[in-house]
């Protein structure tokens, strides 16, 4: 093995780049040659690639987003795209790719990697922590982070002028983020794709706080669960009570990166080129259970399952 | 002058604690006796108030919104309600008010000033910088900064995607907020409610920008200016791109006040009270033209202009 | 057991006012009364302690320090001092105490239960990490967080000035924060008291680096391996260049606690009263190996062994 | 006027780098050649130096330290530097300098100009707020709130634990950012170059304070003024209180620069050129009582003199 890739797909998650200097750092120390792929399945289609040098990465540790670029990339998934992507391989003698992204982006490595057999290591970089078998994605405790930042924020004005608050979080498919900063926050309730909302629930025990004299309320919405606006409405014609709304959306996904998010990405760098210089392929690093594990693809884009009775609970016991 | 009172009312900003801190200690010091009546106008109508000492404003000079509460109150515009209200200040012996708030607020001290006068002093704390006459608003600096944190994060999304974002940050009949952050944050156009929407201009330069290879634009505005979805939707019906919303919300509201917004609000809560002791009425007391001034409330509470067109252009040329 | 009691011993460290709420609140709702006991071990000595209700614990989770406060108190160490606390154990028909802190806490607390047989369980609260068969301690994340944003900061003007930066992080006997901030903050060396300080090769890295053009350099160092100002003089000695210090001191006990801080409190709180209420004592409970774990008190006090040489490589090998 | 080259000297201070792109685009926007010299006056000696385009400042706005580096130039006090840095200018037909520092760097663009008669522009940008004639220079702002964030910390243990703490910050020669640290984060003393040391009253007031049960202090130290360590030691030695320090050092310069130093910085790259454009020479541009000003560099070296008094008392009023 004497040159490898990378590249970073889907949606952008803080800590990427972190993981771009450690596959580029590392690689180089093993004696490898390391390419760097703009935007994703994109670059390698079209041939946007170019070396990296030791210097290339300097300065990035502590940026979010991703010197390489990102973009969703409809053309991969056609036969002619990643027949243009393999030639691309082939002719820059790429030996290894190293796929840092979230659940899409596996399953679209996984694909590349039957059809072709081109070695593909993932690094699971995703806001959402989507990816099954793993404990937590690249930059996730950075997003977690900064939308409690926004809940701590908004209970000033909810505690002040004793309001209900209804805040959006990121998580298309997933509690993981809602539930974590709700519970982070304090937070008086929480709705996410993985349970049946009970709006009458919550509404009752609006009605009963008030009656003992609690007047404000965050209610953490996962934007997979409903839209805060719609909520905050039934909220408002069940008890009558003025409701205000929060999308923190993007904001979530930007940012300096944490040391948790740093640290995997270093070390998950670091995995990746290891593994590719050792043959393994089709798998995905990444810390499982507390320890630095390796996940075969076929079951890191299995729909990843969420423990949350508990947490649920404890949630409303600790309100 | 024997006993005072101070209130905070209107939209919390963040800065009320530490003016609400300045008021009492500096009160006490001048052997005065000062009392916190809570949710504004409402708790002057229904008596809810107390005496607070030394202790009672601890640990409170870096927490947002504000401890003696706020609230938006109809009844205290009847005649009925301000005759309350007015039996409460005689009951108490209250020989002079402090009323922390924004526009809003200082209409109503005066109406109540110009009717049964009591003298009140106003301290303009509201994160939309909306007095007449005063170069900046407790809370304002804060506010400001928490947007612009926001859009450094945005931007690194829009930058690693590529994207177009509208960014709608706070400003209902003013664009202060949207053209300080739009200049800070390096953005590439604002709209706001004192100049024209030309769309056909920001299209233009999007759809030039790309074609030399600018790929990523932050469009603020300011809510009084059009809701970000609505722009952002004629933005793609022009231009054909993908484009990105992020509405800031109350996220602005809350959070630790800056040094500015502290250094401010305890400044002039001692100017308050050394106006209530020297006689002084009905009038707000800020920075204007960068020194401490008085502002007759009259004045404050005509509608603010902003001088914009300078600020504009460099915002376009920076670009 | 009908009645329990919490307090905060040892330094403190952010995370301890969440842990609070919840061994509050978690207690309430299993029906317990829970007391606090103030200024650690000296409140259980000198009487000094309350019943807390639900409302004593609002607004606290997002808050730095602990509302308890916290001391080290040697009189806790004699005969005389554990007796005079068992009265007050037996006098307020106490049941079980949670206690919240480190290592040494953990000692006195082992040594109290030895003898007294009172029920006891901690609950690991420590910006050290020094509990041993425990991933993370509460606040050590935050800590770690906080000294990041610090060498963030140094790196500025590092590059800007191209200077040599020594930069002592916290860990009297532990290189646990200065390894990880090392390796996120993209720090160039690291100086721990696990390792045998190799000053020459530092200096020689310096100097050979200095030759490619490599011109700024942040070391990190534990304080128990070294003094910051002592080591830069040695540099500056032996490659004759100007050599800054930074001491990070107390503000990296401080501050909002991170996500991670929080939940990891929140949960160790009802895992403390679960386990005084199943009959269980004389253990701390944590996470260990990614999972919720119990600790015998024996085991947690050991000193701990940082695994530190891949982690120590790593960081050579990215810069 | 075609050509202008920028440059920064001295300790960096956020902001520099927006003030860098400011004096780039709006200088292309006039259809001025813009070069960016390295190093400061070293980069003049040194022929260092090439030319900016409007791509060259991207993605710079929100970083601290300044991309064209800084350094301390003693050869541009020699008359031989000054003649080789001259001949730069002449060899690269350079019409203006803009220089952006502080006092030491102003003092030496005066001296250039007047030996040489190039014209120069001189932007303030320095944490210590040290320029004469104007209200704030650029980063200062930061620093300020960079110190505010470390207090507020070390506040959360102060209180915990019950100690004093002697926090030393910033200024050498002003107790500017000491004065409104200690006010804004509600400080109990604070000690200034201005001003002789009391510490007589300081410890009386820390006895007197703790007889009534006030245990935890801050007291805020200028380093210009005396070492924290010294300090503590001596109230250790009249009141036989445990006392701690911190010192804040280079912390204090870094990170992203706030939206006031932003603001601030782009407002005045724009003045500099206008200034150069319309033939103006030996002066400084900055907020001056409030309003953008032009300040003769002989004024602006001058001691800046502090008004003290008041601002003084207010701090130890609000205690």
């Amino acid at each position: 093995m004497k040159r490898i890739a990378v590249l970073t797909t889907g949606g952008d998650a803080p800590g990427m780049n972190p993981a771009i200097r450690s596959v580029v750092r590392y690689g180089i120390n093993q004696k490898l040659e390391v390419m760097g792929v703009f935007r994703g399945w994109w670059g390698l289609i079209n041939e946007e690639l170019k070396v990296l040098d030791h210097r290339s990465v300097s300065g990035i540790i502590n940026q979010g987003g991703t010197i390489l670029k990102t973009a969703r990339c409809a053309e991969f998934k056609t036969e002619e795209g990643m027949s243009r992507a393999y030639n691309t391989v082939k002719k820059y003698n790429i030996d290894g790719l190293v796929v840092i992204g979230g659940n899409g982006s596996f399953t679209a490595a996984h694909e590349f990697y039957k059809k072709y057999k081109v070695p593909v290591i993932g690094i699971p970089a995703s806001i959402d922590n989507d990816v099954n078998g793993i404990d937590y994605t690249i930059g996730t405790d950075t997003a977690i982070n900064t939308a409690l930042d926004a809940i701590d924020k908004i209970r000033d004005t909810a505690t002040s002028m004793e309001r209900i608050f209804v805040v959006e979080v990121m998580g298309r498919n997933s509690g993981f983020i809602a539930l974590t900063v709700a519970l982070a926050g304090g937070c008086e309730d929480v709705i996410i794709p993985e349970k049946k909302l009970d709006l009458e629930l919550i509404c009752h025990d609006i009605v009963h706080g008030n009656l003992v004299g609690k007047m404000s309320w965050i209610i953490v919405v996962a934007e997979g669960a409903g839209k805060a606006e719609d909520i905050a409405k039934k909220i408002t014609e069940i008890t009558s009570l003025e409701t205000r709304t929060v999308v923190l959306g993007h904001v979530q996904r930007g940012g300096r990166p944490t040391a948790v998010s740093r640290d995997l990405a270093l070390h998950l760098g670091k995995s990746a080129v290891d593994c590719l210089l050792s043959g393994k392929t089709d798998i995905a690093v990444g810390l499982g259970g507390g320890k630095f594990a390796e996940i075969d693809f076929e079951v890191a884009i299995q729909k990843k399952e969420l423990k949350i009775v508990n947490l649920f609970n404890l949630i409303r016991v600790l309100t």
